[in-house]
């Protein structure tokens, strides 16, 4: 089978490798669509994400779809053609923090395109079955690849608890910021104001239903335009967790979802305490996928939108380098099947 | 001013009393619309509910709205001429219960149209500023009354912890099982079934959203007909409660919102056990009236459609007997201008 | 090697057994030390339990200790010949259940003496490492195997959420209230009150540190003696589930722990409404054992004093009858090395 | 009557003023004793603490226990001459903080000793009835005294949810790291690691419970000689929040409580990502006295031995300096009787 294969910084090339065979519990899928994610991108560019470091070749591509063609021992035989939705990362299921129901935080996970595991840029993966979520007809492939990223704002809005009433601030307006920002909405949240330094990316959150935006370049200052319950800060740019963590009122939430670029940054710390506001950070996700697919499927998610160009496996290269040649890339898709 | 006062069951007249004046922290409110509740009818019919008695003439009415015409001191002057939702329970604010958030169980609440305290039936009523919240425009008069059953709502989403993905099950469509079933909806329920016995509940269920309503006289067994995470029980039907309860998956939620009919009832206390399941019930609401007026005001949750005929203070005795006459009836509203 | 086996009510013989192989993952333990369960009693009595029913024959025994002997592929060197306390039931880990953190509701899961899974009165036993919790020295071996029933008083403290100033009722005074009662006090109850029907359980809770203790048949009104912020129900009776519930503070919560003995019970429904109670009940435990061991192991819940009686493989039926000939027995053990 | 006063930076003057009256709902206290706080001595050394200013003459001790002497309208009349612990801070009662049960974020909370409010160095105060709660006669007047403090590391641990099986540290062994970590051992903790740099302080922690000691001079890498799930970060320490953080296992909580010295802080905000961290401050508390009682009254935490000295009224002074004449003063009190 065709497979997209990183063998270094700037180096992806196609290759054949067999077809894997579904071990026990396993279900063989052929991939729909996959999309490119940041990390995606970064491996490509830089051969390495911090202490994660391509030193053999690696398959990237962690947000996929497809469909179940063939069943290793002891599955479900009414799983065989069922269209699902990738869960990318398999944990061992019975550590400590598996036990918890912190499976994300399992030391032992194995997660697509994260050294040593490949991904999904390839005509078929296996996965453990109940990782493979099946999805409604009323997902099309595309956006059944795009639950991934959903459901990393499914968690992040599920850990600052956005419920009713709330006054949400995302600060970010990448993938995903504009779907962390929907699923504030479809929690109840009473306004969504969205801050990005991108007037087309603003352009996006605002067509996606934010009450508000804001051009973080002219108002840095955010405390100054508003007030929040619940940060969900998605850039990851330091200035942003400053500035959006000051906007926020007694008691507010903050949630660190975009990857700080250093290890270490200047929080507010007696704002934290004379307000009281809790922080924490999400990585990845846990148990998210079917509230993701439920809110993709009834249509309270738009995934569709946010697709800006589609790519054969032959040209995994140009996905994964559409966002430095068009600005206004928000989600390239790369479809094995083309 | 005009008001209307219940003097024993079946006994309503219409009286002149004097302008009540706004104390230290309160304001006068020129009453706009004010919604019948179960409650203001069983009053009227039984003379009673349960321990509480009308031994005094007492003014009916707890779902009110209005406008702030008159300040008492220390009240900001901004507050003039305001719309306002009216919470109808002040509680003291200092015991326990208040101090722990949970104000809405506070022993010395005074609570509208609750023997012995007079409710809104009337064309002014003082309240304390802090209890009156203000609307937005894009809320009418009748809307802003009716904040009241949905705040009942907001709170037993609230308590149920409804999420996105969350299949909800609400028995009973009257007017809070309605608000109730679209509250689950706005918090990102993924299906909401409703269950009645009446045709017509079950068509404004349909209307207002549920994704598929159940005619329990036809399916009583509500567990062969649907799974559900979260039961809002909305009838007080004791058969109700225990079907909705069978129908819960392991570690479903219960909130008993509809009061029971009788101090005691069956609970399937087994299945309570080995699925885990967390039962609680509600009593009004605590703090939820901002989140409900953010629904509304936002037009996620839909008020206008409930009103079903309009009286004047003169009719208030048409509006509390509408229900006997008209089973289409959902919510009479009293609006003493008329 | 020496196995009890169960093979219908009343006949339990011991038999001659190979010594099982530890697979992939999995430890073998020599079995040091058994708690007798009022299950397995029950299943020894009447051949099963509900649904549960003892068809082909059956090994009892699920509150074990030992150490490990040999060890399964996979398995770090380093736990050959820990002492350990067995956690008796193994998940799938990877079922919807499993991955929400609540592992106990695996409808796949294996555990210890429930049809057709075999216990512990064994010699020995295989066990998936992660599921064998190495105990200090400081706990014996018969403590280490009484961790099982400490960690059903763990999780039904956690799931009441029992914190520094509540006041706690516990309502049946057998091994799994004494349990319960000595971590409620852990965790800071300010008091705590047992009520049983045995003076000489009830001379166990107050020697074990209970702040009060009531005979429930001087007084069986619970609420006319007591006011409480929680209520763990050890007893599975009817009507202390009532009289406890009946005690409750507004905001109480509730814990349904000892087996109800049918599937129905009558409950204050209208008193769990107007105090916004919370009940729920407890299945066995998830993540419980590491918190149960740290407790024994630092002496501040006492085990020890539990254990009635020492029986061999040999006397295990003598174990099983023990509470029959002798009303002070507690927690007979059977040591499969004597 | 007698009564200390702050009149600027380093001028304290013993007074004569007229007793007060209490108003309705309040209650007159005899001052028994008052403890010492860092803020004080912060005013007296500085006549300010950030934004707030000593501008007009002020009364510092919030730390304050005594007895019921006279009572405004509406107090119960069996309150007169209980010993009570006073809660320095009464909110208002209505606003939205305090109806979110939030009350020690009311932003018209008068609070003792912070500029206008005064406090307790006099032989009379008047408080809300309901902010001074009975002592039982278990808790001298001074240990009632150090109910305040305590209080402080009763939310410290509710907030991080400390409970059975954590492994607690606690950095800065001050009087509330003191407290704090008592309270994390009623709890349930299952470790409770203390680091400071003084070897006093230490040599308190270990008197009092601590189950391990570490002087950070010598181990400023803390997480090189332990592990932890919950961090109660005492001493405002920029290099102990640092270090106590890397300390923490994924899914650690960290509370700051000591008063940080700038606004900002640099935090590894990349482990609270990638170890999912929940990080939060503390003001004040909020419903904790009646714990903090409780744990004191029966005898779970020491609160007689932190005291260090006792001063009368004329010498107030001395108090607020004893720390800088001796390194080994914890807790010096103030006895208004002496």
């Amino acid at each position: 089978m065709p497979v997209s294969v990183l063998h270094g910084a700037g180096d992806v090339r196609l290759e054949e490798r067999p077809v894997p065979a579904p071990g026990a519990g396993e279900v063989l899928v052929e991939v729909a669509a996959v999309g490119v994610c940041g990390s995606d991108v970064h491996y490509y560019r830089e051969g390495r994400i911090g202490d994660y470091v391509v030193e053999a070749p690696l398959v990237l591509g962690h947000e996929a779809s497809g469909a179940v063609v063939a069943l290793g021992a002891g599955v479900d035989a009414g799983r065989l053609g069922q269209r699902v939705a990738l869960e990318p990362g398999v944990p061992d299921g019975t550590c400590a923090q598996c036990r918890a129901g912190r499976y994300n935080l399992c030391p032992a996970v194995r997660f697509f395109a994260t050294p040593p595991v490949d991904g999904a840029f390839a005509r078929y993966v296996v996965l453990l079955a109940d990782f493979a979520h099946p999805v409604p007809d009323s997902l099309s492939d595309e956006e059944a690849a795009l639950v991934e990223p959903l459901a990393v704002g499914v968690w992040a809005n599920q850990r600052a608890g956005v419920q009713p009433g709330d006054r949400v601030l995302v600060t970010g307006a990448g993938p995903v910021g504009l779907l962390a920002m929907q699923v504030a909405l479809t929690r109840g949240a009473s306004s969504v104001t969205v801050s990005d330094v991108s007037p087309q990316r603003l352009a996006a959150a605002t067509r996606l239903g934010a009450t508000r935006v804001v051009d973080s370049r002219e108002a840095p200052d955010l405390a100054a335009v508003v007030e929040a319950d619940v940060l969900l800060e998605c850039s990851g740019a330091q200035q942003a967790v400053s500035a959006g963590i000051t906007a926020l009122a007694p008691a507010g939430r903050v949630v660190l979802v975009g990857m700080a670029g250093s290890a270490t940054g200047e929080l507010p710390v007696q704002l934290i305490q004379t307000r009281e506001l809790t922080l924490t950070g999400t990585f990845r996700y846990a148990g998210s996928y079917p509230a993701a697919i439920a809110l993709a499927a009834s249509g309270r998610v738009d995934l569709a939108s946010l697709v800006t160009g589609r790519y054969s496996l032959a040209d995994a290269e140009q996905a994964l380098t559409a966002a430095v040649r068009d600005p206004a890339t928000i989600k390239p898709v790369v479809v094995p099947g083309l």
